[in-house]
């Protein structure tokens, strides 16, 4: 039976005592960034507690008191992700003990609220702003959804060739643009950018008539590796922290022309959004499942033997509240081991706050494709929108939500939400 | 006629009055990065004359004491950087008068001198290391080069080829790696990585054979713009602070199996390595010269007309003390200001801090190409030392140093040295 905590969850809410995944906010009547942990509809003020004492009962030699009033009162969470996975087991376990209705943790939480002084340490998420929750030094976006290439390589080179011959070898990445990451709720222009209509022989500068989303999952570095020195597989899980939803907006017009040969870039850069909450891999491990088997096996670098594993995190695509993509995290063909494993390869250095994003995540079902291009398959079926309209790309007004969760009603472990809205191009300048 | 500096400056140095470079450094006996200009064979300590009132009689409206103060005591650039182009001009001012031999500026500085204080103010470059200095936010290789992109074309494509149908009407560029961007003098250690040889079927993880450098030179920009708003043509200079030597070193091999279809990625993320002194745009406005024509003319949002410029900058490459190219900043297609442009076209924002790099710059001749997979013609030519040894690509211990210069001696702008020696692979883990 799932337990209860302290206030009321809802049994839909994403999260649940099961989740307590962490974020940074500022009241609305508050310019300053604070760190939080998502209880149902509430916020709790992980600063405010940690002055209150809600970690002096823990193992200080692994998450100190002092350390987590440090850590606690930064404007990311990047202090508190290098500190390592028993600080983070432990903080999560004084949070969950706290929040859990029969628990005994922090006794000063349990006098606010009889006394009706509860919002000392808890906000409502209504009367927040959620921020960015980390300082991100790089963005690298990964190509690991053996669906989605497969089903970019039919459009781009026909069937039979759906795959680069190294693509069942390594997972495929690029480094994308971290300038441009936004957190979710924030409007996104449509880009202007050049490109080559297909009926016409010369470029143009005009905005994007291909405008796409993808459906993603990022995973957060917990800390630094050395540059020149590979990490192993059997220590890459050690550097994550954990998981966001991620929209890698893409301009399909512009990324045709310009890709060839070094890859995306206006084509992506203009913008990113992240889901606020980061839902830690300890609220997920009871939701890890077996990962796609690999065929050809994998070079040994790569090879994660009897530890190979995934997690079942449902995903879903809402464009102007109609679903028009169901599917799952698990689809999955190199996991985010492998993904840290290969960044690191050639000797280059992963540093805490990273963002490592998987790709767009496609299932086998034609439903389950994690892009507009290939829900519409490159403009020649429609997408049925509830409202009756139809959709190839994205209008302007549109809006787009990522939703992902794991569990079950009443113990979810979920992401909220990942949001935009499309606004018209500006007029050229 | 040359002025004289307040010390002796060699015909050679590139450091000469008419330069100023800014960099960070700490001294060796102290862990304190601080922001010097370096002179000769000296650095002058900045945060030390802002406090002796190097800075007391600027304009204040442009450049206060009080500014001076607080840029020059910070441990990187930025913060000087953000303060536009009217407070870069008006230190510079300052800063020349202060250490021109027969100038009236900084009086503490004349008295330090003649009492044989001067070391409260300069220091000798032997005497320093020097460090990153710039946070880089962001980092973008372009392509800029019609003859580097030429012959990669050729190698790959074969003649006819060459260019792809976009390389002329924009400024081909990809995201590259911040994390592992090195300061000069940093080594280099030959980087594993999964390739496939070309006489096998199947790829192995493997250190590099193929280990190559690239001479190029990056512009760090200086202000933040805004997310969404892309730079008209007619502003880009004022985003550009100054200019430093960039090696991106390639593993070639990683680099051909990886690189379908996103860009290369772990081929180049290992290592790149910057010159430590940069070099103001201010510095180097007497070496404007023509930029080559662009046909067919480029769209109009890339358009320079009447402003269209470049610089006239000398670069050289030496291996193990042989000079293997000698090529020029100005063979570049596409200028600085395009490269901005083009970047934000889509509405991606830049900040202050960013690295735009320029791509490899190969000029007309052999003997001016930026890279040894150009000089050995994809390993068909032997490049020849003064020892008598010969290179295709990099071998363990070879010391690369890449070198630019404007002007005339007595009155050089240089950069110093971008060097880097390469380290054997390690073993494997
Ligand atoms: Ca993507
Ligand atoms: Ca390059
Ligand atoms: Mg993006
Ligand atoms: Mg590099
Ligand atoms: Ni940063």
């Amino acid at each position: 039976m799932a337990r209860e905590a302290i206030v009321d969850v809802e049994g839909e809410s994403d999260f649940s005592l099961e989740n307590l995944p962490y974020g940074v906010f500022r009241l609305r009547s508050d310019a300053r960034a604070q760190i939080g942990v998502a209880i149902g509809a509430y916020v709790l003020k992980l600063a405010a507690c940690a002055e209150g004492g809600l970690f002096d009962e823990c193992h200080a030699e692994v998450f100190s008191a002092a350390a987590a009033r440090r850590v606690f009162g930064q404007p990311t969470l990047n202090a508190f992700m290098e500190l390592g996975r028993p600080a983070w087991t432990e903080a999560r376990r004084a949070i969950q003990t706290a929040l859990d209705k029969h628990g005994s943790g922090f006794a000063l939480l349990r006098e606010a609220f009889a006394s009706g002084e509860a919002n000392r340490f808890l906000c409502r998420a209504e009367d927040v702003v959620m921020l960015l929750p980390v300082h991100i030094g790089d963005y690298t976006d990964f190509y690991a959804s053996l669906q989605h290439a497969s089903n970019l390589g039919a459009m781009m080179r026909g069937p039979g060739n759906e795959l680069m011959p190294n693509w069942r070898h390594l997972p495929v990445a690029y480094h994308g643009r971290a300038s441009s990451i936004v957190v979710s709720g924030t409007d996104v222009r449509r880009p202007r950018g050049q490109l080559r209509p297909d009926e016409a022989d010369e470029p143009v500068y005009a905005p994007s008539r291909l405008l796409d989303l993808e459906l993603e999952v990022g995973v957060l570095i917990a800390r630094d590796s050395k540059r020149g020195e590979p990490v192993p597989i059997g220590q890459a899980r050690d550097y994550l922290f954990g998981l966001v939803l991620v929209n890698d907006w893409s301009a399909r017009d512009v990324q045709k022309w310009e890709y060839q040969p070094l890859g995306p870039f206006n084509a992506k850069n203009f913008a990113t959004t992240l889901s606020p909450w980061v839902v830690t891999l300890e609220a997920l491990e009871p939701h890890r499942v077996a990962a796609p088997a690999q065929q050809p096996p994998v070079l040994s670098y790569l090879d994660e033997g009897e530890q190979r594993s995934t997690l079942d995190i449902a995903l879903r695509v809402l464009l102007n509240d109609t679903v028009v993509s169901r599917t799952n995290f698990r689809y999955l063909y190199w996991t985010l081991e492998q993904m840290v494993v290969h960044h690191t390869s050639t000797g280059c250095n992963l540093r805490c706050g990273d963002l490592l994003a998987s790709g767009t995540i496609s299932g086998p079902e034609p439903s389950s494709y994690g892009s507009l291009i290939e829900l519409c398959w490159r403009g020649t079926r429609d997408i049925v929108l509830d409202d009756g309209s139809t959709r190839k790309f994205l209008l302007d007004g549109d809006a787009v939500s990522l939703r992902g969760r794991a569990g079950a009603r009443g113990r979810y472990v979920g992401f909220g939400r990942c949001d935009g809205r499309i606004l018209p191009a500006t007029e050229e300048g």
